[in-house]
């Protein structure tokens, strides 16, 4: 038992200090800090594979700079279509567009953004015109995306074909093809890359892309490592995926997971990481912290004091 | 405004009568009220396709027969590898256990669990005993399943082999092959499922499940449909994946969410049905309804009251 | 460990037979399923003292019958200013609203409503020209006001002195007074009838309510009860209150706790009811569960159930 | 509209510069720098006058040094009475301590905990032991603080009475007293300090403090500022004390609300600022943020932003 000792907020102060003071305090702040000393061990082992799970819509609310930065730590990243989808969206050309911040989000009027042609992901922008480049990417690259025979392959190759100017080298998926990142994303059929493939198989072009088969891949790190070590940014499919995978691991020795959903309605999302230990997915003597946070909010703060 | 009228508790009151007696009551009890007259309206509007989102683990928390009964009901029906393996799991015979209601579920021990060959989902558990038995269903039945080339017919495929005993007609699979109701999964490799076709192809075995290839089917629906009504149960890629291919539709005319996510972290599960009004989702005139709770409360409650 | 069995609907199915069906359910099913058990024994059990804590807004809601049915069975009531008020409120002859079911919460439009003299509370109105009626009856009964000396001394006054028509008659505050229950609430000042009392003190009227006084009577109650039960209807002061006087109880042996509230930020809203086995509130053996639901929802089931 | 920048994390990085990067990112990031820019404008608005809300446990939590510090721009200061009893504890000589962080919170075994003196407050501790001190601090001073007739009165005086060694001369308490900042807690019954009272009250002691007296100062403050500011931390009686008084105001121009209770079951803790817009206590055009967080992150985070 350690005594609590108060933070005291210094002008000028790093984020830093102010994560390592909070592992004197309680509550969320604590588990701030925990999650940081976690961190920093789980890169530090070089023993440790590092299983990075990115749900949700990180990268519209300006997150990628940061999960970029992280990659240069994983060892298998798994995420969302939506993220990708986004993250392509940039890469393209494109941005992300804030509401105005003056407004409650209760003041946001979704049909006039809909006659106008926005689509609204919370308090963040994107405009409809979006879809045709997505979908000029896709039809002059078909030749070449319709070789890829897995989801794995079908992402580097996007990620190879990105442009390699400024908006297009600063993408998470050009890094995972050039750092040759495993990158998974089960349900890419519910993304608008998913919508880009479907447009091409309903305009009579043909590619197969095995749902299972990248599976082998996933599975085989788990299996192989000698220990391993998860990052949950906001559960989803990308959480379970990875979660399923250790399952045939020694089971995770660092476990970070950062999200807002509730334990009780028995979702994968909100099931704390401690559960894994039923299913040997996490080690009993893992050291492992659940961060009750818009991740958007620990997730800078968390990276901020490792970097 | 209607005045609010106290809810006044009869013995022997019938769910019909009080979730009636909600209509005019604030908060959630509204909101089930509400629901309760969309879901009403729903299923009896002739021209209205019902899309059926199912995420989470509703089925080991004993939701498997309403959901069921609701298939009468849906034209589209979208849920997690999670459910479909644990309908699997019943239908060849096995069950799901309660932990000791006595128990808070704090107290639960994860490493004993582990011990015992346990899986724990909140307060529900599986043997690790039903993963043979799954294993034998697919070696058993792989030359039929190798056929498949999507992953709706992988589905229906399995629904069909399921054993015709009372436990296995008693499953969600068996009743979408019998009914032909059509049924999506797009992160079907994220299951337990998904490791059965792993296993096999791990073994050799060859099957080619195109992971595309069945959203033109969803989304042929949704865009030759002339009403549209949507229930989501958790979010999830359920979710996701129907509000997609609404998208190629008029905007659903009828929306009931049961979540108890946040919508400030932006997540798709978040969202409010409010925003799918600027996608295009849903019809700016729509009538529909967000109930915050938890969905084997929810669920079974509005339910009752429309049946 | 006892086996899953789904909830069966029926048609015309009764709440009670609903509700022990949940029994065999997991999550939140099983918890409503549990809380009807607990609050039934609780009832029963004739040595039992039955603490009530009723926190939020849940007359407003539409609660206020449920509550004065369940005040039968309550030895001791603690809530807030704001239930009293807006039961007084009504008591008086006025009404609470309720917004257009239609309009997502989101579109109403605070500032239109302050133009028309309407206060919201989530999606429940009150009209401003209650306030006038407020003050007529603390004006025209103040001499026999300012002769009580603790805060539920004025509770069972204004009680006492609410008129006995038939709107006066189904009210909390008249209940109590009749039944001579005790009823209290620390924070009475932070309500619409703590206005009133100063309003009559910035008028010159004199009036001394001891902040403390009344604590003795229920911290007597906790200590010389036999067994003692507890059920918190959304934390609060209501919560904290009680549970403080269990301090100087034997713990109580029942619990049920219904809120939304999340346990990490550490609050006593949030605090599931086990932490009070630590300072002795509740005893090591007792029967209790957390029930995470709006309670306008779990309430009226739980109770229906019982009755 | 303005473009989403990605957040880009430096080694060395400060909490000013990072809050700042959040202005130009999504959810909850860009409301912590929203939260972040009204906190400065509110403090630098000479005219303003700031109601500081604070509920919960934040003491034990470690927030007491902020606290502290940021009463320094506090015209008017409400809080819980269990903020205020940690606080004495603590000027009193003695700790609150950690849990181990390394053992997740539901492992921590209440039963043994109490058996050991120890009281919880989720993974807080408190020993027994505090009590007796607190016991003679309020009989040996009792002469002293009898003489009180307010809540007021009696937290000053309590303030004035907290030794003036090291530990005493950082109190929330003794900073109130000394500043002469109007401190209030409605609810003082509920709590620690409340008990001591009580305690005395019980000997056969005698002391009356007016629950309502103090009433009159707020809403003097409220009534005659020109212009008003509002930060609640964590909602409860604090937020509500305050929102009340402020219907005497010409509304605030500016509010921050930390906290992560829900608004759907129509609490006062969960309620969006924008509400207080319907009842007058929020201008319509004034600068408001909900930042949805745990306080023990978002405080320190915005606070070291300003400072």
């Amino acid at each position: 038992m350690k005594v609590v000792k108060h933070i005291k907020i210094k002008s000028g102060m790093q984020v830093k200090e102010l994560v390592e003071s909070m592992s004197d305090a309680g509550f969320g702040a604590g588990k701030i800090a925990r999650a940081s000393e976690i961190m920093k061990k789980m890169f530090e082992d070089k023993e440790c594979k590092v299983f990075f799970g990115v749900a949700g819509a990180m990268v519209p609310a300006g997150m990628k700079e940061i999960i970029i930065d992280m990659l240069d730590n994983a060892d298998v990243f798994v995420t969302t279509g939506a993220n990708l989808t986004h993250d392509l969206v940039e890469a393209l050309g494109n941005n992300h567009y804030l509401a105005d911040s003056k407004l409650s989000n209760e003041d946001l009027d979704d049909n006039k953004l809909n006659k106008q042609g926005i689509d609204r992901i919370y308090n963040v922008f994107m405009k409809n015109e979006v879809y045709p480049e997505l979908e000029n990417f896709f039809e002059k690259n078909f030749d070449e995306i319709k070789k890829c025979t897995n989801i794995k392959e079908l992402l580097w190759k996007i990620g190879e074909l990105v442009p390699e100017n400024e908006k297009g080298k600063n993408s998470i998926l050009k890094k995972c093809y050039e750092k040759k990142i495993p990158i998974f994303c089960p349900a890419l059929a519910d993304s608008g890359i998913g919508l880009m493939i479907w447009g091409r198989k309903a305009a009579g072009r043909e590619i197969t892309i095995d749902a299972f088969d990248d599976m082998k891949e996933i599975i085989d790190i788990a299996w192989t490592c000698k220990k391993s070590g998860v990052i949950y940014i906001g559960g989803g499919t990308p959480k379970n995926f990875i979660q399923q995978s250790l399952q045939f691991s020694k089971g995770a020795s660092y476990g970070i997971q950062i999200t807002t959903d509730r334990p009780e309605p028995g979702g994968s999302s909100g099931a704390p990481l401690k559960e894994g230990i039923s299913w040997g997915k996490m080690k009993s003597d893992a050291e492992f912290v659940d961060v009750f946070c818009d991740a958007t909010i620990a997730l800078p703060l968390i990276y901020a004091s490792v970097k």
